[in-house]
């Protein structure tokens, strides 16, 4: 079985971005090529894979091929991934299976999103359409909404209040201060977070990810080609993935994500790893609410633990035993939907080399992990990458 | 390396279909479970590639976990595979990749469309999407146009007519006549189809595929499970893919589709077969002139000999050396978009199996290929199918 590293990793910054979606596409491929360390060239890719998540919402069509028009790969076996916010993060697992088949020795997996060109309406559609349609959002239903009945649960069942969901959102804010490509980059305080403007009650402004733009790229390559580009790999480990229900009343329990838990499971043991053996994690907190979850269906914290978890700031960089989203998360990074999922390997990839902005850096990392949500956690893939090819 | 098989396939009638897009899922699905001929059940499913267009734009979304939680498949790690008309061609790569990358022993490849539902209006801007934008789609050129200029270009550099194209819509209408899911059955005589109402000159109504609804499911097994399932297996025997600029104005010639070019020549390396070795082929007439071209990018006939080669009915069942489109094609058998790419594999398997309609059998047919086309040549995958593993 062929192993497979990414041999290079670049983003735009999120945020509101002045490019199109050519122009941010192009950006983020150009910051890829750039980081291999040797030898690299365009013509060399064999396949790639393009999450995005409203594209069609923009007037531009046929995404994939387009992008790979605009960024020195045309000609390229090419295709976009839409798996609502877990689009790039799929594309990430086709990618890893393109190599792991054979078939391909150097892929791309990327992801773009721009939700800044479109109407308040169809921003509101292409967010609100990832969840359930039918039960949810034509209720009225929005995914702040979605994710605060599950916080109100998950305080009901278990020792917890809002202020656990404050300390993830200054945690996450602190960790993105000196993200150069972060969306929002300011440190909050605990009282600022707390006294935010309500947006679904209990969640406030500090609970909810920005809408942001933004483009990022991976390049992976074959175990057998990688030393013709860079001593220094990263290894993706392992990729696992799972589907659930899409409304929340079909599932047997809101306050946890089955689709994170089986994905992480298949992911842990495919790299042969336990929860504990994760330096740090990317996690997917489109609302802190999500990344409390995250943290207990990881297997970070015990199931109804991930309160103290959060209260206790084990999830700190440099504090606890693991720290989650060194990047600032999506709550300071930024959520760029179908961007995500290949920009937390980014950020994996540039931790585990040592290129983050030395104020950021998770000290002694060898293994980190992505996790990217579709929907209210209708689909969900985990993946594991390590310094070391063998864990 | 793994091989892999068609060990079930399925799909709907196309045409203007009176379920919802769950419902149509869940047909095309069952009809998919039920032809495996044993021991299948869908908890087997390893992994899921559903490809789909427009989906986004109903009111709908998060497809790919939408319709497998509707058809028996819910937490199968599942994503939606988008590349305009191309679709489930790549979900069909892709799902193959996912086979021989050791990771999956059983996989879903689909497609579906509900073209019905949409406004005009939408109808129109999810068909232009697929095609260059900035400079054709906004400028007022349609689908129609696109190929029409193709059609004039091919009048102008080589010995051909309206004629040639017309005796190729008479032939997919009668190879469609006895499909029993086929969107427009009937015969349709020189005269009526040379003096159609004209759509875009020189295409008449009977140059252009229909506007259908649809869905298609092909299951694929690795060849160390196969004989749990069959012992008459369908063989993909390789995939070939590629893409090219969108804007005709950008490629250097618009009477021969590179990415067809491109996918087929490495499809036709990998399987090891020739042209002249092909049986049948599934091709994409979304318009009769692509037809036309495909015949010549695909190796069938000699470049400027499209022409001659539909004159002589050479692409009839049972007449000459190759069948084009037993199914009636995108004309007949109809084009639900994103289900066109794995309703062509349904067919091929079909008739490798010989459970087509007999009126319909390729007599004799040891291998048959695919070809779908995403935009007007952007994007392009090719597949080749064997009754035997080996060539």
């Amino acid at each position: 079985m062929v192993d497979v590293a990414i041999i290079g990793a670049g983003q735009t910054k999120y945020g509101n971005h002045p490019s199109g979606l050519k122009g941010m596409w192009a950006e983020a491929a150009k910051n890829a090529f750039e980081s291999v360390d040797k030898n690299f060239h365009p013509s060399k890719i064999d396949e790639a894979f393009i999450g995005s998540v409203a594209f069609g919402g923009s007037q531009l069509g046929n995404t994939a091929a387009l992008l790979t028009e605009h960024s020195a790969m045309k000609g390229v076996p090419v295709r976009r991934v839409e798996n609502a916010c877990a689009s790039s993060g799929f594309a990430l697992r086709d990618a890893w299976m393109a190599i792991k088949s054979g078939q391909a020795d150097i892929v791309v997996a990327g992801g773009i999103e721009k939700m800044n060109d479109l109407t308040p309406e169809r921003k509101r559609f292409w967010l609100g359409v990832s969840g359930d349609t039918e039960w949810e959002r034509l209720a009225g239903l929005t995914f702040p909404g979605t994710y605060a009945l599950m916080a109100r649960r998950y305080f009901h069942e278990f020792d917890s209040t809002h202020d656990d969901l404050v300390h993830i959102s200054v945690k996450n804010h602190m960790h993105g201060l000196d993200n150069e490509v972060a969306h929002i980059r300011k440190n909050v305080s605990f009282e600022k977070a707390k006294n935010g403007f309500m947006v679904a009650d209990p969640l406030t402004l500090y609970d909810c990810c920005p809408t942001s733009d933004g483009a990022s790229c991976v390049i992976l390559a074959a175990d057998h080609v990688v030393k013709e580009f860079t001593d220094d790999p990263v290894w993706m480990l392992s990729s696992g993935a799972a589907s659930d229900n899409l409304a929340l009343h079909d599932r047997p329990s809101i306050t946890q994500l089955v689709a994170t838990q089986n994905a992480a499971k298949k992911a842990y043991n495919m790299a042969g790893i336990k929860p504990s053996d994760v330096d740090f994690a990317e996690v997917h907190d489109c609302f802190t609410i999500a990344e409390l979850l995250a943290t207990e269906d990881l297997g970070f914290a015990q199931r109804g633990k991930g309160g103290e978890f959060s209260r206790l700031g084990m999830g700190r960089r440099n504090e606890g035993d693991i720290c989650i989203n060194p990047s600032g998360g999506l709550k300071s990074k930024g959520h760029p939907l179908g961007a995500t999922g290949t920009g937390q390997a980014v950020e994996v990839f540039k931790q585990l080399k040592g290129t983050v902005e030395s104020s950021r850096i998770v000290r002694d990392a060898e293994i980190g992990i992505t996790h990217n949500v579709g929907g209210s956690g209708a689909t969900c893939a985990v993946h594991v990458f390590g310094r070391d090819r063998n864990v």
